[in-house]
């Protein structure tokens, strides 16, 4: 226990008590400390605690009185939220939220939302670097950086990318708060709200929402489970929609929910049909340093001499949710780009950009890479066994070639959002395949995660999912 | 020097003189380092080093080879950018760059832009807070919170907000990358692109660039010098626009840039207007904490009973750029502020609101708010004697009662922004304060930064000024 707690405590029995009475004045801080033996500040600290409890209120240089006392609510006040179920019939706002308020109960299966557990994330040297950064540079608390954000960060990108063959400068690089923002920005430097988005069908439902929101229409093109987008179907969406559809949204590598990698001749095709076609590609990159194979799976943009495809990723998903910094890459609309996110941001994260910089550049980051993808491949083989050895026959599972989600398609009429729903009742979090469709498709599918160490837990967890797909 | 540098420049020299020639297979890194006794880490961050010049590459499954030799440019290569002077006839976009582009150069004298001398942030007090975070919660770095954001962050924002009389429960409050964000959001929560938005004039440059941007109409609404906008304008406004009026963006303490704050009586009057003619106020509050007066002001949060002012803030220019949180207040259009915000980040910078939450509840904020307002107001008393004692017969001087800006009308035909690239010319950085108006008004006036401590540089640097504004 700390010391103000001592006093505080002390102070709060007084109160509950009736020894110190509602109106009473308090002691000075400094009659307090003497009396107490304690420091001035560990009495501020202590009258600070009992403040924020509403026992007691500053009066403007009058010093601390005891507070009116308040009724007792009959159930104990609690920062966790009990279970949030959606209705029987949810809606896809419904079914999102339930998935997102459930990764913050420790009770509940984590197998719903894309993240890692913990344990997968470099925190020992992402603190290391921190303070290195901290140390080396102490000026970085109190640099105001505007975008398009540091050059050491900036640097770091594009240097990681030229060594997959994109053709980048480090003033190609801008800086922004998370993936997301980029995709945003990158939506908004390229089309006008009224405007058509392609989006690859199933798609994480975080980009559904956004380009939903943001005033765009959407043209769901199917992504072929093994294959990826067919590049035909840039061609064929331009002939139903003409000159409105002017950008899509793709995850090349690792698609989010099928795990899949489009082979490199695929995405040279894509690209050569972007041009063609006069779409802009919005890359989405956040999951494609998460590859299985021997060679990370290069970018759509390495195939890309026109610079027509706008680059979007963040660390996220492999450094840290927490020290947060993404990023666009593109030179042919930096100048859209970086109008955008001046409007949006009027400084950036330095201590964020320039501890990433640094943890990319000191080889950290591969190793890590290394680590964490072995893992998720040996984490991948077990789901998937105990999947198919407990879910109804007829069950099919994707075969991701990186990140750590999977796609699993049920067999007949089953309705997954009321699977999520009744997964939920249980303390399974999972996500309902209707939320990676703008029109809802996949309601038998539902996607989970893997990267989380394979408890009995998890695996019992996987075995009740499957007792709840039988019925 | 690092152990690393050491090898480093030795292999640097052996490759410049030809020592190690093109193509030549670098030492693999563990016998370069029992030929150097270096552990292998040392040897490589030597070789990443010489990676980064473009002095070797590495080749996979084969190690390290010195690349190819590239011509020497003839002048050195920097990161920092020669002085960008705008051209002759200089648009907003022109200036801003400018403006923005020289506080990088330490040469420059930093009159122009709205952030303080690195000195006047608590960087050892947050570095402090944030060591702290990282041991008590060493998950901070891999948790993953969704927007509206962490629950301490939150509690701290509402709390403070409640000393100031303003009614709010903690999960009203959603965190934002700052203070920009939150008013982007707030706008698109109560407005649709083609809405009209009122602005007061002069207003920070930002904020009509971002409400420019975002496809909404502006109505410039005068603000009175001392008194700040008067409540009629709305009526008047809301008269000559009709219902596509949706809102106004108001600095009602400590306005950019001209420093003053509205009396309560105003700000009562004020959102009783907005009521009246159905107006969303959104209130930025970034500067509002820096306040001379005894008592920090009240926000127009604080008489709205209706809950019709989103309140937007953060500590960007108190507490840290760097470590960036900022916040929304509202709970009627919560729903609809978290919407958007959802759309924008699927995380946020868990590690940035831990560490700002703790430090504010720590009490060290209003210990650093107390020096640092203290200097600012002493500050604004030398820099506004020798701007009056220095600038033409006739300059005008706005009082600021608090933030760290102030307001200069010159006399006469002088046109501010061949003022702002001629100081520019003699490194000094000013902002013209035709910035400050949409319509480009105020071409006599100019924006000056008192945050820096007076030194003989400074006083020299407004002495010039004053000698260029006669001319």
């Amino acid at each position: 226990m700390n010391l103000y707690e001592n006093l505080a405590l002390e102070l709060e029995n007084q109160i509950r008590s009736g020894t110190l009475r509602y109106g009473e004045r308090l002691p000075s801080i400094r009659v307090q400390s003497d009396a107490h033996g304690l420091s001035p500040g560990t009495v501020v600290e202590a009258y600070a605690w009992l403040e924020e409890r509403g026992l007691i209120e500053p009066r403007p240089r009058s010093g601390y009185f005891v507070s009116a006392p308040r009724a007792e609510t009959p159930t104990p006040e609690s920062d966790v939220e009990s279970v949030y179920l959606p209705p029987e019939d949810p809606s896809p706002e419904e079914l999102i939220h339930a998935l997102r308020q459930a990764i913050y109960d420790p009770k509940i299966l984590p197998l719903g939302i894309a993240t890692p557990a913990a344990e997968f994330f470099p925190n020992a040297q992402v603190e290391r670097v921190l303070k290195q950064v901290l140390r080396e540079e102490p000026t970085t608390l109190s640099d105001y950086i505007y975008p398009p954000g540091t050059i050491a960060f900036r640097r770091a990108v594009s240097s990681r990318y030229r060594k997959l063959q994109v053709e980048s400068e480090w003033k190609d690089a801008i800086s922004t708060s998370g993936a997301t923002e980029s995709i945003g920005l990158a939506l908004r430097a390229v089309a006008n709200p009224g405007d058509v988005v392609l989006l690859e069908s199933p798609t994480y439902f975080g980009i559904i929402q956004l380009v939903r929101t943001m005033g765009y229409g959407i043209y769901e093109a199917p992504l072929h489970p093994t294959d990826g987008l067919d590049p035909e179907e840039l061609a064929r969406a331009k002939r139903k929609i003409g000159s409105r559809l002017k950008a899509a949204v793709l995850v090349p590598n690792h698609s989010n929910p099928l795990g899949i990698a489009m082979s490199d001749d695929r995405k040279k095709e894509l690209v050569l049909a972007a041009r063609k076609t006069g779409i802009t590609l919005i890359e989405d990159e956040v999951y494609a340093d998460l590859s299985f194979a021997d060679r990370r799976p290069k970018p759509l943009k390495a195939f890309d001499p026109d610079d027509s495809v706008i680059l979007c990723g963040s660390f996220s998903k492999t450094i840290s949710p927490s020290v947060r910094a993404g990023y666009l890459l593109n030179s042919r609309h930096h100048e859209a780009l970086f109008a955008q996110k001046s409007t949006v941001s009027s400084g950036v994260s330095t201590l964020a950009e320039e501890t990433l910089a640094l943890f990319l550049k000191d080889g950290f980051y591969e190793r890590h890479l290394a680590r964490v993808t072995r893992e998720y491949q040996r984490l991948l083989g077990l789901y998937t066994s105990t999947i198919i050895q407990s879910f109804p026959e007829g069950t099919r599972v994707s075969r991701p070639a990186g990140g750590y989600v999977l796609w699993v398609q049920l067999p007949g009429e089953i309705d997954s959002r009321s699977l999520q729903r009744r997964a939920l009742e249980k303390r399974i979090n999972i996500a309902s395949g209707v939320l990676f469709s703008p029109q809802g498709a996949f309601q038998s599918c539902i996607r989970m995660n893997f990267a989380f160490p394979f408890t009995p837990q998890i695996e019992r967890g996987i075995r009740t999912l499957g007792a709840l797909a039988m019925k």
